[in-house]
């Protein structure tokens, strides 16, 4: 089985078995994470909320790293790069806002266990409210999300992204 | 155009121009807020919510500044002062109260920034959730607020609230 | 009227009259909480979403008390002790577990207020997302609950949870 680095641990390739990787990070992280640190991926989330929202997929696509990826629908290919996951998001979002939808994306419940000095292993619950204009509001996404975050400085870039959705079949 | 004054600094009357007002100082906000002050916001909210929710309108309007606005409704003018806010919210959620329904609010992802020493700009994702009797729970309202907030003492007051709601035509 | 201890305190007996008496307690709270704890509680619900999420109710009662108590259903007797605990989360999941669809608990806006040097009374907001495979995610319950929290060592264990939902008849 080849492998690839993340920070520097070695993960097995492969979507799905990152994201099983990713998980037994986060489940048998024994390191503890501080609450300044939890707070801060709050706000880092409360920031990418509102790139993903607004159809601002350059600033979406800056948080995450140079080579960051981003696997958001199981069977679709995750993307990567910076500019390989503008390019997805714009593909991936041309239906819905040609339906004049607005989206809000909610992360929630937020998981963290330290992989080394300046890389954590999150995961948080998610959901997604879509509105049509004229129609209440719905949900159209529920599911987990297990997130690399890279700390930078006093800020955060994503060094993967793996969204796990609920009712998949 | 003519100028009202929030805390130290001006902006231009008119409610949608407040808003942006309020959103670009939101967006330029470049002295950062203390994850102190953070988790105080939300705090803060767990309060907010829980008047509103429970139709205790005048400890939610006790939670603004004496001449507080709120604006949640678009075409709707803003209620003004202490009174104004409570006359405000018994008229807006006398259909809702008399049909049974329960409300939720919840406020997430905010985002802070520091206008003044004691003002704080923030911006808040919302969704209400209603639920009638003997029914599921529904999403009645998705969309965004946009605060400004006074620190007083160890706690806050709202000087105003401008909501903005998805799917709004 | 008979009386039972909730750590160094005593509340009136009865499930109603205990949750009338907890909410109390947070109503009229005046000691004040840390936000290092109230950060805690966050993550402590973290946990808890995802051992009963994950159908692990082992683990879901091993962060109950020993003699915890858990009522999430008017006109349902509380259920009592850890195995007690399993074994009613068991039966309430049956035939959801059954359908396949898959729960993700919500908890927010909490608010906290000191018992006494070692016992928080907590409430919180809760909504639960159903999802069944290939259908759009849907909300299964609205409403608040109210936590009796035992701080042990660095963590958390609950005494007793009640459950209130929206929408009851």
């Amino acid at each position: 089985m080849s492998r690839s680095g993340i920070g520097s641990i070695v993960c097995p390739a492969g979507l799905e078995s990152h994201r099983r990787f990713v998980v037994s990070l986060v489940s048998s992280g024994t390191r503890t994470v501080s609450n300044e640190t939890y707070i801060g991926v709050q706000r880092f989330y409360a920031e990418l909320v509102r790139a993903l929202d607004n159809d601002q997929f350059e600033e979406a696509a800056a948080m995450f790293t140079e080579n960051g990826e981003l696997s958001h629908t199981p069977g679709r290919p995750a993307a990567r790069t910076r500019q390989g996951i503008v390019d997805d998001l714009i593909e991936h979002s041309r239906a819905r806002r040609n339906s004049g939808e607005q989206r809000k994306h909610w992360f929630g419940h937020v998981r963290l266990s330290r992989v080394n000095d300046t890389v954590l292993a999150a995961s948080a619950y998610v959901f997604v409210i879509g509105t049509k204009p004229g129609e209440l509001p719905r949900l159209v996404v529920s599911g987990i999300l297990h997130d690399v975050i890279v700390e930078q400085g006093d800020g955060f870039l994503l060094k993967s992204r793996t969204v796990v959705k609920d009712g998949a079949q």
